[in-house]
């Protein structure tokens, strides 16, 4: 048994991605992140859909066509592959945590 | 975009299973429990694996050879296929919200 919020350190220099399952049709990893946002050169552009849920803090996802969503404690998103989108800001005064199911 | 803490009824006289990704391979259930337990006649006896997180609430898992895991907020565990296995007890005061990945 492990916990989804323990091993959060105090400082978050760069986001932290970690597998939680890992199979050939199956891949969930918690993200950590603290004021980070995608990088500033792309959209993320990926071949797996993705199921993302924040589980504390916020996170605000932009898609391409201009769609945003403040994501909040619980909320959730699925994001369809190649559904071209990036993060555009994290909370800085918390870590925010993110499962996100990539299948 | 919708909160997985959403739409729980006050009253649960049954636990709710709802499916929210559904695939050939993987298989994502919101389950809410209110004091509910496994039915006492069996044990889960599942042709998938299992990865369970407990996001309100607590439960306790049993497993056939004795072991007892007592999952509270962000707790979570995998439960590989046909790792016989029970809930003895969920909270009897709060909405236990599991999510729980079959793949």
């Amino acid at each position: 048994m492990a916990n989804i919020f323990s091993n959060i350190p105090s400082e978050i220099p760069i986001e932290i991605f970690q597998e939680i399952i890992s199979t050939e049709k199956l891949r969930v990893e918690r993200i950590v992140s603290k004021g980070q946002t995608s990088p500033d050169t792309g959209w993320y552009d990926q071949d797996d859909n993705e199921w993302v849920i924040v589980l504390s803090g916020y996170g605000v996802i932009e898609f391409i066509n201009g769609d945003r969503f403040t994501l909040n404690q619980g909320d959730y998103l699925n994001i369809q592959a190649h559904q071209k989108h990036r993060v555009i800001e994290t909370s800085m005064n918390e870590a925010t945590v993110w499962l996100a199911i990539f299948y």
